[in-house]
């Protein structure tokens, strides 16, 4: 609890080039205490960003290994005003511990070093090797993250950054949409012109760029683009939460969206695609020379970002009309995933969380992206378990962010149950269950 | 031209609070310029918000009274980065006074207080009774000019912050567009979602708002509003500038809009409707909880801004989707004001610009507003001439803003000769002619 108030104290916010010599902070700490707890090897890697820490216990021969990912990187905390304590002054409230990153992702990473810790303090040994990769670029799209990967050999991927629906019902997430991010601009006329002295003359970008924007979807809810859901695979899901939940999570009046489909369908199996950000014009009453959006697709299998990109821009040059100019710029990114659900990995995490939980998981699809799970998966080529630990009303990302306590032991036990299990999946033997303790 | 250098030097931008001192500075500047120069009672006005100068000389019984209306506030500089040379350090290079405000509006009505220098240095008296009234917050929308004008009495208002096409070719203008401004407000949810977590299952507030505004024109370019139209009087303009004057001043490459009008006629005759801005998102992929716009309208005769605002509003509310509330706010509204051609302080204009110019002036409609005009014409119910001096060229509102200082030679004989021929209007007598001198 006091060291991973102490590693929470550190304000390592990736997007924020103030806070780099924090973030930089942050990596020691955790070599050092990587190192405190048993790793013999414990490094912090250089990249062109922040650092990646890495250590590794690879002494179990004939036995799996096992990558453990986390990030030590955080989301921004303005504004601080919306604050009940200060961010980066962990303060335990209840059984709720509440700081800036505490269940994104520094809580969550911790549960698997603390479980690391329990094995190499009483019998000096871990039941499967162990390579821990701790991002310092995560929230930031983990640019860095693949470069460092092709030195790596591992036979599953751990992550622990996503939900469990309470603190008694843990889930394994088996499906993350991919993200497209793009940059949309619409240039007119050479300069900003007086709204008296050109009105009505002149053809207006900002007016250009909200009709191109409108066009995007139907009147039904639909994404307009031609070819748009060529290679959406057909899918239906029966789990997952009702209408009534997730409108009441987004503290809405009613959903909206894809006709025939569940709200949660249409954030999981069916594609999105979301104006996130319009600038253009200014107070002063002028038609301006240039407008821009910015749209974050989100992507469901079979989508290739790329086809999609193009089928985007091919369809923004046809309904561009020749008053102006428009480009379509991607900024970023990521493809799909989705995990076999019967992998023995799988099954292994999912008899962890009945060990350490007393109920057995929920299989769920995240209608979130993880670019560093994408990357995992495709550099290395091997399973990823998404075991999560965070509460839905957790605030990842958002104010007065917090990590329940008890899901924090829970965790911890579930993570240590894994580690044992998986030395089984190797061996061809994964014999333990719930009454096996 | 030390003088009207120092009036320049003055930085009175009334729409930064930093300069509110700077404003009173120069208005007191005025006032001692005004009695300098021979008038007895000049005195400064305070109102709420920024200052108004008031000059009189009422001592020509039998003559009218010719209230001369001027602003001395001016917009603001930023970025500086754009400027040639200091904004406040006036500068002379080759025929051009360089200053913020050269232009618009302290060189224009500069030339008035230099002709009614000339009488009362020469002879001690003026050929009319004059009233100078000086505006503090003509940038702002002149908002506090009203209650002071129903202490005034005058027979012919006298405005120069209006355009000539050339230094050999003046111009009065006889119509002003009017201009509704509003602010269009989308919200949703309560809070920002995660797009990954919601999209797809939730109306973005950003995009009903992109769908209303794209709603606002018909592909043509014509306005969609049901009833925009109504009351718009039917008009034709044979002069002006061609559509490839327009095109080429607003440095496009094509004109556009409502089909069946010349592009003069679309910024002057017909309306037009702006998006002038949008607010919504940001840089992280967030569903906003709630998004706007401002439009700007630009009103025609017999349009008026209670109606339209009136019609609008009905639209939105009709367009706006159940998933999401909406809001129009009118921020601002000033109707467009027509002036009598033919009225004789016109013609005494047209003939006083033939005296200082050489050349008869064209009669021009502009599409702009000025809030001050059809304040003084509502409140005083008197004809307003306007006498426009600054070249298209003289960068008002923009960086490096000028003035062409043989116009202000020339606009000091022609106003010299307008307030002559305004004594002869009045006594029924217009006898003088460009002979006449």
């Amino acid at each position: 609890m006091r060291e991973l108030q102490a590693l929470i104290a550190v304000p390592s916010v990736s997007a924020q080039p103030a806070h780099a010599a924090d973030v930089r902070r942050c990596a020691a700490w955790l070599r050092d205490h990587l190192h405190g707890i048993g790793f013999p090897s414990s490094e912090v890697v250089a990249t062109p960003g922040h650092p990646l820490v890495m250590a590794a216990w690879c002494a179990a021969p004939g036995a799996p290994t096992v990558l453990i990912y986390g990030h030590y990187d955080v989301q921004p905390v303005e504004p601080l005003s919306a604050w009940r304590s200060p961010p980066f002054s962990p303060l335990l409230r209840g059984a709720d511990l509440f700081g800036r990153g505490a269940s994104d992702d520094k809580g969550p990473l911790f549960v698997h070093l603390k479980a690391c810790e329990a094995y190499l303090r009483t019998s000096g040994r871990l039941p499967v090797n162990v390579i821990v990769l701790l991002d310092g670029e995560e929230e930031i799209g983990s640019p860095n993250l693949g470069s460092i990967l092709s030195t790596l050999c591992a036979d599953v991927i751990l992550v622990s950054d996503t939900r469990i629906p309470t603190p008694d019902q843990p889930a394994l997430t088996y499906a993350l949409r991919g993200s497209l991010n793009l940059e949309l601009t619409v240039r007119g006329q050479g300069i900003d012109l007086h709204s008296g002295a050109f009105g009505g003359a002149i053809h207006n970008p900002l007016q250009v760029l909200t009709d191109i924007l409108a066009s995007l979807h139907d009147r039904a809810g639909r994404i307009a683009v031609p070819g748009f859901y060529d290679h959406v695979a057909p899918a239906r899901v029966s789990h997952g939460p009702t209408d009534a939940q997730v409108v009441q999570d987004a503290q809405a009046s009613r959903g909206w969206g894809e006709p025939g489909y569940s709200l949660y369908e249409r954030t999981t199996i069916r594609p999105a695609l979301m104006i996130t950000q319009v600038l253009g014009g200014s107070a002063r009453s002028a038609i301006p020379s240039c407008a821009s959006a910015r749209l974050n697709v989100r992507l469901v299998p079979d989508q290739h970002p790329e086809y999609v990109a193009a089928l985007l821009r091919r369809y923004v040059q046809r309904v561009t009309p020749p008053t102006v100019r428009s480009e379509l710029r991607v900024s970023s990114a990521i493809g799909p995933v989705v995990v076999d659900r019967h992998d023995p990995y799988m099954r292994a995490a999912a008899r962890a969380y009945e060990h350490g939980f007393g109920a057995p998981p929920h299989l769920l699809r995240s209608g979130g992206t993880i670019p560093a799970v994408r990357i995992l998966r495709d550099t290395l080529g091997v399973p990823v378990v998404m075991m999560g630990f965070a509460l839905p009303d957790d605030r990842m990302h958002a104010a007065n962010e917090k990590f329940h306590l008890p899901v924090f032991f829970r965790g911890i036990t579930t993570s240590t149950a894994f580690l044992a299990l998986a030395a089984q999946v190797y061996a061809g033997t994964p014999t333990w269950s719930t009454s096996a303790s």
